[in-house]
């Protein structure tokens, strides 16, 4: 039977006053439900799982980066459509015998990624499971009284943009990473991209999914793809190129969109996001292709790097 | 690193073809994020874990058990608010090697539930998980225009009463229960609760709840707590008392709420709930006892069957 323990009863009251709050709660943690105010008459709502073992190691992570990464992740995916974040809750598995000071990290790591966001914690649910720790942090977003921005806008000539840059994520960044909130606002409010994701699983797996929604094809080119210095890092150690590890890797946690060229010109000119912004490519009609140094053009397959020859 | 198998976009083409949608929502699945309209400029959430081993044994239950129950424990949760429930997200850790079929049983059980209920699926997250299946329902909710029914607002003098019977929910009820939506609309539009609580950790436990939130006391009448078919199978079974197995099985699923006395009357002679509603006691200043048949009190201890005596 799934009764909270003492323990959980209390470490559910230590949250309740760990919480920051403020007029967006009506009602917060301690609650049946939470009662969040939307400004807008309507919410952004997402949700993203990360499970010790497969979104992070234990040997590396601590619970806080854990905690920072579960938030972090949603946040970016409500920068994705142009949102502002506004309210979490979280569903955590705890491992039985899950130290009560983990637990507690655990929840300091969320709430510092929740304070540097202005997010407010409202609610949750704790059960101790006999697997491995699972949190699913489900958050709210607001768009300001603006149109989403969708997968589904792009269109032949646009200018492909990424914030940032791309690859290696595993050496660190996939934990502690800053989501694009404060890009995606600008982005929303004054350039207005026709159609945008943020990049989880690979560049060339979301820019996929991208153009599967908008219906479009896209030529990459390959010298401009900006790759990090965990990439450079990665390939110097494992012999991949440096641009299957921008490609694939995954995690990255950047912006890819797609905005008319005047747009782009003034975004690459101005270079506003707070993020260096870079053209990477052009939409097109159908298709998806990477055009190489040597003039040359490969299929751009929708796979990690693994997958890429 | 966390890319979605092929297997799982596949999954979540298939489920994004399965779930309805409407005008209320606005965004569905398929973007980073679902937009969904809030009619109250303000937005009810909740969130459950359902977890394999835990909430649930895959030697009994069916995935698509495990999908009802873990929407329905949402809905008990924004019922007892006094909401309607509106839309849902859904983070599924997946067991590896879980099967196709399985993951589409447990969606068709969570959207026959939604579909019962009037509530759209709107997003999602899938991940392969080294551990047991975990299930975390994210659950908006409307409160029409009305205040919320909190856990707090109960003062001495109340009424306390209950929808249904208790106990011996794991005989099967925890399941593929009915979350009293209904009866919480009914009572919150207009009967008005001084507060409310769904009762999934126990009477006893969740009564406390209550007890504190409002910082009153409750004497709860021994032989007037509707004792459930399935508590005297188990007490015939196990030897405990049925009693003991309402106040502290757990998994009820049912409301319990505070009411002032005249309302209380009405609502027992009206019977307007659609399930039986029962005063099973009273609020007081301070403490809580159990008043036993005998003309004598005992302590109610907020814990689960096992720790009453």
């Amino acid at each position: 039977m799934p009764e909270p323990s003492t323990r959980e009863c209390d470490l559910i009251r230590w949250i309740r006053g760990q919480a920051r709050t403020d007029g967006l709660v009506l009602v917060g943690i301690g609650d049946d439900a939470a009662l969040v105010r939307t400004r807008d008459a309507s919410t952004l709502i997402t949700t993203d799982l990360v499970i010790e073992g497969v979104h992070f190691d234990r040997a590396v992570a601590t619970p806080a980066d854990a905690g920072w990464k579960a938030l972090a992740r949603n946040i970016s995916d409500i920068a994705a459509m142009g949102g502002e974040s506004t309210a979490a809750v979280v569903a955590a598995a705890l491992p039985r015998g899950f130290a009560r000071s983990d637990a507690e990290a655990l929840v300091q790591g969320l709430l510092e990624c929740a304070n540097a966001f202005g997010i407010r914690l409202v609610g949750g649910d704790l059960a101790a499971t006999p697997g491995p720790l699972v949190l699913a942090v489900t958050l709210l977003g607001d768009l300001r009284g603006r149109a989403p921005i969708l997968r589904s806008g792009a269109r032949p000539g646009d200018a492909i943009l990424v914030t940032g840059t791309l690859g290696g994520s595993r050496l660190g960044k996939h934990l502690r990473f800053t989501p694009r909130q404060a890009a995606g606002l600008i982005l929303a409010s004054s350039y207005r991209p026709h159609a945008m994701i943020d990049i989880s699983d690979g560049l060339a797996r979301d820019l996929h999914h991208l153009l599967d929604e908008s219906g479009v094809g896209a030529t990459l080119w390959a010298d401009r793809i900006p790759v990090s210095q965990d990439a450079l890092r990665l390939a110097a150690l494992y012999g991949r190129s440096p641009l299957d590890h921008a490609l694939g890797d995954g995690e990255d946690y950047e912006l890819l969109f797609a905005a008319d060229p005047g747009t782009a010109e003034r975004l690459l000119a101005d270079q506003p996001l707070g993020v260096p912004v870079t053209q990477i490519g052009v939409i097109t009609e159908a298709g998806a292709v990477l055009a190489l140094p040597d003039g040359t053009e490969r299929p751009l397959e929708p796979t990690g790097w693994e997958h890429i020859t």
